[in-house]
């Protein structure tokens, strides 16, 4: 039997919604946060600060792509919170375990971006997909179990989005394993994956691709 | 057809907006954070700490020409969302990509501050206003497609928010051009323009400044 | 005349609340990412660890300053914004202002712990108090001439809201200018009224105080 | 008798749980921003990146707890804000106050990691653990007095919200006490006592702990 102040804690899911916005609007601003400016004592001319502007395009797309994932997961997290018809005590917790991993998410883009060539990198940057997806996918048998689903939700809406986090989670594995052949390979892939969950809905000739996802 | 998944996420505006005001919020703070203090070592003096202050002057015009920036997009984009009835998967990735470029705003700000006698900066800095600029254009294009749309929004306001934006971009553009005769020219120009923009139409003799644009 | 633009942004008053809030709270944490850990190779001892976290506490009083003038700006455009029927462009403006001058405080903040007894500081801290207050004062002055308050707001309160605002502006000033005793005194006494903007409505002694304020 | 604008401010409690949400949102995000990347130069293989990564973990761990301790005041600030019908300005400054020692444990988090075998920094950290609870006892105390609770609250659940507090606080104490023994007692006397409170009530095994607290 759970305590009195378990059952009342949490049943309102608007400011779980509003701090996990807080967390993802700063985690987001925080990635381009460590892109530096040129040493202004290197730059002497305008043909020196093209250089140096160019030399930070690398990190961009890594942050580009710490900036999808995030993406991804907040759309994620914010499709399952609709249709969520009351919170409690522990569904707050498995979603801040969940906005735990987010806030990881600047620390191991910017490992990424600095050792995109070791495969410890990519193996971090891959486990922080790995355990937000898994939170979410618990979140959601969590609440399917104790019938917190909003009544109005069709059963389909609720197997699709669980066969939407295994799928994707399972293509996140394939990306990560191919880091045998080379951490770029594994970089490429995953953000090729991300690129298509973003935009692909919008591009006719990739419309299966993603009604495959 | 799109997927299941796709059709069901996001059709609630309310967190979209909670995470665009975090990062407005999160870049409007961040961009003063870089105001660095005197150094104590070099102050002896109230007359030491005066002028070190005064040395801070142009940095802190350019911040403020950064706020004016972000405040001229938050005000764009929260127009938008108020008259857009509900969203969906591609709606959201478009203003993702929108809050993307408003996170690189802090540094292409820094980057201005820092070499505002470079084109290059100057160029970025523009590059800055036009990316979110374009992003908002085709939210607006695509919610008039979809019919997403409010059904009360008169048609001289669906068409006064294109033309809105459609017309500050062409002169943001002329302001990057003026770059040709020296950086200084572009960012007097950019300035007086959102200053236009912010403050114009309180001032009786400007009004029909405001009014053409 | 407002061209149609001008006339359709911003009426809805929610964002801008949340964008406040934002800054606020992005702002107030700030404050205290300044306070610095002691070196750690300048501790040998648990005296050591304690005479370092000691020489922290002058910094902090400065800080919960800070904290304190953020709360009381926080409180008033609050209050404020409860008493508004619906925004408009030129209203979001001069909260942008507002917001801009907010975003300057944690740099006055650190402004004034690390130059606490310098005239200079206390005056930029004190410029950062003013500056808000007069925002504060300009936009209630605009919506009471243009009829954008609540029409169940009594009058009385319409004058208390512009009353308060202005007897804290001249005892701010009065602060201000003490600091041609010292700047310590200023400090003081700044700090002691915003004490009693805080707290002092609970003690009973203090009542009478806070009433006439 | 209180003045009339001290009567008419902070009637409103969604600004006050939404500058809340931010002033968390950017603590818990901020703990992590100190997990230093490994120094590129020092890293010559994976094996390299691996031992580097792995020096991190007591680090991480720390950031947990404190992340947890976020969580749990953020649960309890949120589970009595439910509870309350209207704000008053005197519980506005109460929760102020209770924010600004949220905000000074982004610092006693980074102490404690950096000082974890000092008594000196359990101490400080077991503070910043007190102060949110004593506000959190204070503010639901002031609303009890003041009739601010809803009306359709049992009495057993507003004994429950004290008897919790309460409860938490007596334990802590106890943890901070074990540093006479040393302070890795306490901490992990702490952190296990965390861990009790966010995930205990979902293992069977442990039920009768967490209700007993």
């Amino acid at each position: 039997m759970p305590t009195l102040y378990n059952r009342i804690a949490n049943q309102n899911l608007d400011r779980l919604s509003a701090l996990s916005d807080g967390v993802f609007a700063f985690a987001m601003t925080l990635l381009v946060l460590d892109l530096r400016l040129p040493e202004p004592g290197m730059v002497h001319s305008e043909h020196d600060l093209w250089r140096a502007l160019g030399a930070l395009a690398p990190s961009l797309v890594i942050y580009l792509m710490g900036f999808l994932t995030l993406g991804i997961f907040w759309n994620g997290q914010q499709t399952q919170l609709n249709y969520i018809e009351r919170g409690d005590r522990d569904l707050a917790w498995i979603h801040l375990a969940f906005l735990f991993t987010i806030t990881l998410m600047p620390f191991s883009t910017r490992l990424l971006a600095e050792f995109v060539h070791y495969r410890a990198a990519v193996l971090v940057y891959w486990a922080n997909i790995l355990a937000p997806g898994a939170l979410l996918y618990t979140s959601w048998k969590y609440v399917s179990g104790k019938e917190m689903i909003r009544k109005e939700t069709p059963l389909e809406i609720q197997a699709a989005i669980c066969r939407r986090v295994f799928t994707a989670q399972c293509l996140y594995a394939v990306g990560a394993a191919l880091c045998v052949f080379g951490s770029l390979w594994s970089v490429a892939f995953i953000f090729a994956l991300q690129l298509n969950y973003a935009i692909a809905p919008r591009l006719p000739g990739r419309r299966k691709i993603a009604s495959a996802v």
